[in-house]
């Protein structure tokens, strides 16, 4: 156990889990799949629970917060900083929609973690000169858990917008998204991404702690 | 002009503007209605936009700030105490789901205004206790900008409550809302509030200045 925050530059995106609630079933089940999911390997945990009301997703974030602290790994607040700043956790996650990064990165303070949602290379570009530490790349594949997502990229299509805006000087670090598996997270991770982030290969898995294993073996970490 | 922020100690209740922006016709109708509505004689202007998502319920923030800022008129946020904190707004109003009035309190500091929403005796007791500064009562009528409010307490319903609940040692003010218009805006002031909060009465109005004109002279402000 560390019992401490994960600092900025050393948090490890290999695999980035995204919390549904409803797939989970409710904030008891997130902890129970966080827990094993912890255990099999995943490397950062994302809180979204799209259409939540605030006090429900604060509930959430306080059972969260201490678990992922003891366990040395990131906790990452979708959308909401106002309650990333009230649990104290290691980040958040904004999309296009959101607030910006710019925003959250004054809010938040130099310490925190920030991501940014990108589908396009105008959007990497945005990030990049932005106050972004990583980038969740998608969708790989069109996803019924973000179907306000845009067009699917297809594991082609990142990796030619990983070659075209992935730069050796930038310090940006990249998790691809949407409908990642078992079954292509290997593809997915030869496109050169720093990880990979799922929903459903963990949420919707009756045995979260071998799905997590399982996608570390197959991505190699 | 007056530029600087409103003091918790100082704010005036009367006449609580609270912006629908469908009804007022997104963020270029909002701030039309928000001058329009000071002229007429509002005292406090609060963004609700239930349903928006974070960068656009920003962007609204963002150009009504100065506008209400430069009358003297405090701009309390609703729910999105991020974003409050991101426009440097006068406070933030909380409801029952969302964050909690402490955790407010805490990400906001002492200078800030902090409105909670209560339907009954448990709640404003919970709020007398908290760090609240004021509370919003209702639904006063059933109403379809709130349809989630709870059942209304009607003009007998809310004398009932703050005879039994207000107390002079209290500093905590009160503001009664759900369907309050010219018709009943006499009998709502006379139960002993200390203001009224509007939505449709101006902003569903094709002369919000007059609107709140007229709402001033029925409850003599």
């Amino acid at each position: 156990m560390t019992n401490t925050a994960t600092s900025r530059a050393a948090f490890d995106l290999s695999l980035y889990l995204v919390l549904d609630p409803d797939m989970c079933g409710g904030v008891a089940g997130m902890v129970r799949v966080t827990e094993a999911a912890i255990n099999g390997g995943v490397t950062v945990v994302q809180l979204r629970a799209l259409g939540w009301r605030k006090r429900a997703f604060w509930d959430a974030a306080c059972a969260l917060q201490p678990l992922c602290r003891s366990r040395g790994v990131p906790l990452i607040i979708n959308d909401h900083i106002d309650v990333a700043l009230a649990v104290d956790a290691d980040g958040v996650h904004v999309g296009q929609k959101d607030l910006p990064a710019k925003e959250a990165r004054r809010l938040l303070g130099d310490t925190k973690i920030i991501g940014v949602s990108v589908s396009n290379a105008q959007q990497w570009r945005d990030a990049e000169t932005g106050a972004a530490d990583y980038i969740g790349v998608g969708p790989v594949q069109l996803t019924a858990t973000k179907p306000e997502a845009g067009p699917a990229l297809g594991v082609e299509g990142l990796r030619t917008l990983l070659a075209s805006m992935k730069s050796p000087a930038s310090t940006l670090r990249t998790v691809a998204i949407g409908s990642v598996n078992v079954h292509n997270a290997r593809a997915v991770m030869e496109t050169g991404v720093d990880g990979i982030a799922v929903v459903s290969a963990i949420c919707a898995s009756k045995a979260p702690e071998e799905a997590a294993r399982a996608l570390c073996e197959v991505i190699g970490s």
